[in-house]
């Protein structure tokens, strides 16, 4: 059969692209930067969506829905923010098109020029801040606890799949509370939420800590992050949870009274997880055969395949198939079985393959004598035969076993490139060379931070928060750390 | 207690704003046009989109994400869309925003200017069927059955919160087919999926018809509607399916090979329903003093409030109350206990009258001693006293009934206000006065429909499906009429 993707070995980026597009998950648009995310794409992201709303609905949040402009203006409020998003923002200046005069299809109608332009939200603590203004007079209309699942814009000049796209979804969680220690604990009860997430469902162990001054989201006093291992060694950022102090409070000017009838600002956290996670979920798991789905984020868990010679034969598989089908639907188990007849069963074995669909049914003239399976796993590509009573306990615990044995393997794969260096050549050689995670000291100032990427690529993924803060000295600089950082190279 | 609403009697439409302000719905952004849709509100709205989208997908469709921004020169493609909605569209001209020289804020970046604007897609027609253009080579690639839940943005002059909204939020529809019977056969299958979903979840009687030449949407052969009568006699259109015919093919060039290898141009539907659906589902049940929901789309079923003196009395009250919620859960039942002690029983009654929570349970001292509990029901105002043995039993088939009483309330006052007259007086009357639907005889030109619109301000609301289809006189112009047609004045 004819490969379809190219080798990671070969070309790792090549590799994710073929996927994504091969395995029918996204494509580019004709927009520049902007993706079409195709139905089996967006049936994964739909499951993920659905997972992070039940936590977020567990632990207290509603959502709601705010406008997709914001003023111009209320970039200028927060000094910082303005500077982290004001360079890459699409901007709406007129409300009209009409009729070109020359007769050349349509043109913006000059007249219909915005009096103030609108920003299309890249993220929105500005629009939601000014809006809370209005929610929160006293310590009794506190917390705010809101998400809203939305698209952003953000004008990237380099785009790719899932990865980095101008336009994607994501999910912003805006809370308001009347403590800083109310607000820094939402932080972390996200961050923590996050990483729970990635490591049950989508099986990528991640490694929680804090940004570096210059990683910090625009505009927050401390943004927390995790980071993934791809499997080229480089570290995704899956997802972020900022303590915002009382900045935005500040900037929109959002007091409440407390319980001794004292004015303060409000304290503020926002955080959000996008269709990155896609990307990480890609790119953590699969091979050069395809997709590798964790069983939990799988749109079909389950697909039935007949191998057959005549409509007879297909008759009698398809009688089985569809019991086994219902057994399984029963249990809670997803599954599709697919007797299309205009296409082979080595096509859909390979189709099946490259869209990760973690178990695969066959059944074949001599199963329905015998009253056996043949059950292959996606993950390991091995595959045996089972008695057809004992398939539906047998399915539930594979499926059970490839969402640990996937995650399993994710972090193995972490933990033999995970190192903790102390030689800036060994380091360079690492991050060059094998790629992988580099705990290192670091003087804590910008220009090591600037001079240490320039130099390899790496930069620092984040302070890890549950290291050993071991003093020793910078890893370039030689002068005093307080602890090791995660150096890598980063999408 | 003061009045929180306008009457409906004093002013309709101040009625309805303060209802939609004060059940804390949704309110207006300080973005003009467009709304914030608060939590109550968008749980409402999350129960209508996970309802809806169980009905698509039992019906073969899937969901996918096509891009926020249209290159203006697609609208040109198709020449009655662009008719239609370039009007009102928001157009992106500029990438970058830049610090003011002058040192006032931001400003736009000139240099930043696009080579082609970009449109906020008004609907999805355009980019979308310049998609399928890839994926459609032949029949096999048919049908396809895509649905997209998204944000859309037409530039309304004068907006209303949920009715009309520069940005709102809606799903939309768009599928190719090999034939016209099977495109008009999807239409058909969508408006009564609309229709149902209207009567069975909404509690909202409607009228299926198909929309007259100038009422059609922009780029279709046929559209069908779904009309509703709202409380002051005027018809809220709530859903809509398009039949596109082979337009949006012939515009974006999508042609397929059928079965015998012949070339043919794909056949097209769109349809759509919005957060429009929350103004209809307001202002069709509603009253004097708040939201009445249908429990089939109530965020909170039931609400238990305990009155009580003294921490004493509110233990003995809780442990009962917290049972009782259990019991109603392990049902189904949605229930929120309110033992807040920073408000009156009396607030709280109020409170929830507004916000239409179906059901109401008040646990007393003396209910705790009886073993009973005062149940009250929102859409009748009435209560009763039920033994706690017999209360999950009861609520159960009390929610049940509080949806067909919503229903039937509202069909009886449609039955009541509904027409059928053949003198233009007494049309001319009926519409003035009292309101209502009018089924009579039309001409069937364009410029009657003006005329009576002019002289009356009622248009014809849709072409019923189900009618006699008796022939007539034209009610303004005496001229031979087919059949009936559906005028209201509308929203």
């Amino acid at each position: 059969m004819a490969k379809i993707l190219t080798s990671r070995k070969e070309n790792y980026a090549q590799w994710y692209n073929d996927l994504v597009i091969k395995a029918g998950l996204a494509e580019n648009s004709s927009v520049r930067g902007c993706m079409v995310i195709k139905p089996y794409g967006y049936a994964i992201w739909e499951i993920m969506q659905a997972e992070l709303d039940k936590m977020f609905k567990a632990t207290g949040h509603t959502n709601a829905y705010f406008p997709l402009f914001i003023p111009k203006s209320y970039f200028s409020r927060e000094a910082s923010h303005v500077e982290g998003f004001a360079k890459e923002c699409a901007v709406v200046t007129h409300y009209r098109l009409m009729n070109d005069p020359n007769g050349k299809g349509v043109v913006v109608d000059p007249d219909a020029k915005l009096e103030e332009e609108l920003v299309i939200r890249p993220t929105s603590e500005t629009i939601i801040w000014n809006t809370y203004k209005n929610w929160i007079q006293s310590y009794r209309d506190l917390p705010i606890l809101i998400n809203q699942w939305a698209n952003v814009v953000r004008w990237e000049m380099r785009t790719r799949l899932f990865l980095r796209t101008t336009e994607f979804l994501w999910q912003e969680g805006h809370t308001a509370h009347s403590t800083r220690e109310e607000a820094v604990a939402e932080t972390l009860q996200i961050i923590d939420l996050y990483a729970t997430f990635a490591e049950q469902f989508m099986a990528m162990p991640v490694i929680k800590g804090t940004k570096t001054e210059s990683e910090r989201f625009a505009g927050a006093l401390e943004t927390y992050a995790i980071e993934a291992m791809m499997q080229d060694g480089k570290a995704l950022q899956s997802g972020t949870s900022h303590f915002l102090g009382q900045n935005f409070a500040k900037a929109f000017d959002v007091q409440f009274t407390d319980k001794s009838g004292k004015l303060d600002w409000v304290w503020a956290t926002s955080w959000g997880v996008s269709t990155r996670l896609m990307g990480a979920l890609i790119m953590a798991h699969s091979d050069d055969k395809g997709l590798i789905l964790p069983p939990k984020l799988a749109p079909n868990q389950v697909v039935i395949v007949p191998v057959y010679q005549g409509d007879q034969e297909l008759d009698a598989i398809s009688e089985t198939a569809n019991q086994i089908k219902e057994e399984l639907a029963s249990q809670g188990i997803t599954v599709k079985y697919d007797e299309r007849d205009t296409q082979k069963p080595g096509w859909k074995f390979a189709e099946y393959e490259l869209k990760g669909v973690p178990v695969r049914i066959v059944l074949g003239p001599r199963d329905i004598e015998n009253k056996t399976a043949e059950v292959a796993r996606r993950d390991k590509l091995t595959k045996e035969t089972i008695s057809q009573d004992a398939l539906a306990s047998h399915v539930k615990k594979l499926l059970d076993d490839i969402q640990q044995s996937i995650y399993n393997k994710a972090l193995k794969f972490r933990n033999e490139n995970f190192h903790r260096i102390d030689d800036y050549d060994q380091f360079k050689e690492i991050i060059g060379k094998r790629g992988g995670f580099v705990m290192a000291h670091w003087d804590g100032t910008v220009e090591t931070e600037n001079l240490i990427k320039q130099e390899t690529k790496a930069t620092v993924r984040c302070i890890p928060l549950d290291d050993d803060n071991e003093p020793g000295k910078c890893i370039r600089t030689g002068k005093p750390s307080k602890r090791r950082v995660l150096f890598a190279k980063a999408y």
